[in-house]
């Protein structure tokens, strides 16, 4: 069974939608990520951070999902990073209403010895410095890096976010920050450009417009599940991501053809992960659910169209 | 051979994009229609009305393409519609700098006798009246009536809209569109109750993000193919539709199995259309290319996934 390692933010968020709004709930980007990817039967370990606020049951509860949390180092004394945003009506854009970094602005991550042989890594979104001695604290190159980051990090820490660019196999990033990461309108340029900053595939994340995935010349494009009711984006990228990096750890596959069906899983699990609050759907999703909906996949993309 | 009718506009355009301008150029929306269906081996014919400023050499070149244009009025003393837009930077938006309705503002569509028995009809965005009296002419009902129309149409002629609406197949429009006919936000309601209003087909235009086919439970996506570059978006939506009901006629086959193929081939030569300025790049365009690029839509969309 291959190891996975998502080094992330594990949080509270405070979330409000068109539909509803919750108090402090469990968030955070490795939280999503790790979720998603327990879907896959792998070993799984999180590294992160947490204040002496951080319910116990929070991490037994992912515990009892085969996700290992040793690598979460609880500061006693200290508190939870809380985020809390506010969607628009139309859900695709939204307001940071609260960004309350506590124990996070001093969080020096900590590799467990037990992953330091990890084969699949995924650098959730945080500072590249952290993403960085994730990296270099384990000495044999995993098989997969994969990182995600946002526009945050663009704007502010530029130059060591191209230093952790230039050591990953798989960026997974949204099409506008893809566009300021490259200065490409195009989505095709941009990826050719991000291939020449290291990773060799670029993975395009445009929500409720699909992902797609390009290594060179090869490009692929799964799309979101048409939904009759979107309850709440928050942690759709991350759960994509988990979906991605969970299937291809699981099949210990990393050729192209085999990314096509990453993105896909990827793309499955965001679309529940987005019909409820916070993780809550994630948290009771069933591999029927996750089976039934792959079908819907099928049916919504498979053609069969004669070539001369 | 089948027969196709299609009902449009034939026009003058002068577009400015940020890649350059041009003078008054043909367009229109019947133009860009029956140049993309003239891909398939059917008999097309246009209902239109141009003035006598119209080149008869346009004429003879859609000739050329097998396209009858009888139904195509000539106003000798008047002068052709012109429209004349900007595109934004994005090239998603654009500002309409003038329309000169000038002979289409007193068009009354004469359907030629040729194609009185017409199998397929596709109405082009239009006065839903001009739309409405193009139906009444033909006393047999087609095997399929396709039609595509606009936002401004739901400002200014709701009620002669739906009434169009409550009598054909096959409605195109784009996702903003959709939603303010039915005042859903969420596409797939969206479709539910614009099935309610008589079409058993439901195509959504998401442009760059490519458009869903809907028929009661069933739902098929087509990606817009990435390109390296758009240049002129205008007639894209038509050229979808050509595709769309090209594929149609020349198979004979309104089944949703055939109509995912038609969606892709529409998307397929939707792709070509945006490369140049105008019809240009859909004039020139040779059954190989089309062949070529059908093939990288099916490796962009297909995979292999497996299903417990």
């Amino acid at each position: 069974m291959s190891k996975l390692l998502i080094v992330g933010t594990v949080a509270f968020d405070a979330i409000e939608t068109p539909f509803g709004k919750t108090d402090k709930i469990l968030g955070g980007a490795a939280t999503y990520i790790a979720l998603s990817a327990s879907q896959f039967d792998v070993k799984t370990g999180i590294v992160s951070v947490v204040g002496g606020d951080f319910p116990k049951e929070y991490l037994k509860n992912l515990n009892s999902k085969n996700i290992n949390t040793d690598g979460i180092e609880i500061v006693e004394d200290g508190k939870t990073f809380f985020w809390s945003g506010k969607y628009h009506n139309d859900l695709n854009t939204r307001d940071t209403l609260i960004t309350d970094l506590n124990v996070l602005a001093d969080f020096n991550p900590v590799v467990p010895a037990e992953f330091l042989d990890t084969e699949f890594l995924m650098l959730g979104n945080l500072h590249p410095a952290v993403q960085m001695s994730v990296i270099k604290q384990i000495p044999n190159r995993p098989k997969l890096v994969v990182l995600d980051t946002m526009n945050f990090w663009m704007d502010n820490a530029l130059d060591q976010l191209l230093e952790v660019i230039s050591k990953i196999d798989v960026i997974t990033i949204n099409d506008e920050e893809a566009r300021q990461l490259s200065g490409e309108y195009s989505l095709v340029k941009a990826a050719q450009k991000i291939h020449k900053m290291g990773p060799k595939y670029v993975v395009i994340k445009k929500g409720e417009h699909g992902a797609l995935l390009f290594n060179d010349d090869n490009v692929f494009f799964a799309p979101a599940l048409p939904l009759e009711e979107v309850f709440d984006p928050t942690g759709a990228g991350d759960t994509f991501a988990g979906g991605f990096i969970g299937h291809l750890t699981k099949s210990e596959d990393i050729s192209f053809e085999n990314m096509k069906r990453a993105v896909i899983s990827g793309s499955n699990l965001a679309s529940f992960s987005v019909e409820k609050f916070g993780t809550e759907r994630m948290e009771n999703l069933t591999k029927e659910d996750v089976q039934k909906r792959l079908l819907q996949f099928k049916l919504l993309t498979q053609f069969d169209i004669e070539l001369a």
